[in-house]
């Protein structure tokens, strides 16, 4: 059975303005619902990678632990950043793993979760290419656990650098497939 | 103490007309010399991280396996394709990891071999850098160790490639800086 694993599309990586805004990654909330609809009516486990910080960053990486001196941070704990957009809400059912890093799998209980589920493929969503999708797409590579990345629900800070990553992905045999095609899938 | 992580640097990876031949590997090569001399001369270890398969590829990516199937495979333990190439071999005192997969921390024993030897930062060579250099190099900063890119000393199949994966990495704090800026280090 396959899950959806849908990566910090929270309010301080989602929208304009904030901290660590992904400028591609508002424009992805409708697919990213799509994504997420379809998977709830085939069964498919949402699974919601995200992030939440200590106030003062104490857990995040040290080369982002300045956004923390004197300043709010991103994603901490409590507050409103750290919620997912609004249309992507967790609903009753779905699934949440904490990260501290990029990659969902980095010290979290992803990998136990998976095997719980009795997942056998991933379809990624979420945001950013460069970061959290692909160290999360590479992880499960690395797990030879099938995974696919949906093009229309991943985003990056422009178009050049999504492409990139798209490029590196397929010829590690990822699939980056369109939504519609994740969409005609049912197992 | 910093390490230098040399990843792949074997002859079915840097020899044209090798299965799995990564165009800009070769050029590389004397790069490389110069950066493990350097780092034997600072008292730097040196680990090669490299690939090892079964002659049937049974260990290999499953997307890989292909290449075993009535054809040479590549890596395999025991023939010339998994040596390391002669400029590089290692010497005494070097230290070999073998991993199966793109990151040189996953399943093996890097995380502790580290530890051991107290390294609180890594140089980087190697190819290539959409796989292998860039998951290896993705694993150590989120296990918060300083590393850096040797640009000189890491290759991909076309320069447009690796100038993409340079931006990410730098984009993610991960310094990628010409020998010239490495032989300044001694510490």
């Amino acid at each position: 059975m396959k899950a959806v694993i849908i990566i910090d599309m929270q309010r301080d990586f989602v929208e304009p303005g904030r901290p660590l805004c992904v400028a591609g990654a508002a424009e992805t909330v409708p697919a990213c619902v799509r994504l997420l609809d379809h998977a709830r009516r085939n069964g498919w486990p949402v699974i919601h990678v995200i992030r939440r910080h200590d106030p003062e960053g104490r857990d995040c990486e040290p080369y982002r632990r300045h956004l923390f001196q004197g300043r709010q941070g991103y994603c901490v704990k409590g507050t409103d950043g750290a919620e997912i957009v609004g249309p992507l809400a967790p609903q009753p059912g779905d699934h949440i793993v904490v990260k501290k890093r990029f990659s969902g799998f980095y010290k979290t209980g992803l990998d136990a979760l998976l095997e719980k589920l009795g997942i056998t493929g991933l379809i990624i969503a979420g945001t950013q290419y460069p970061n959290c999708v692909r160290a999360t797409a590479v992880d499960a590579l690395m797990r030879d656990l099938p995974v696919t990345v949906c093009t229309d629900c991943c985003s990056a800070q422009d178009t050049d650098t999504a492409a990139a990553n798209i490029c590196d992905l397929r010829a590690m045999s990822i699939p980056c497939l369109p939504l519609a095609e994740i969409l005609k899938m049912s197992e």
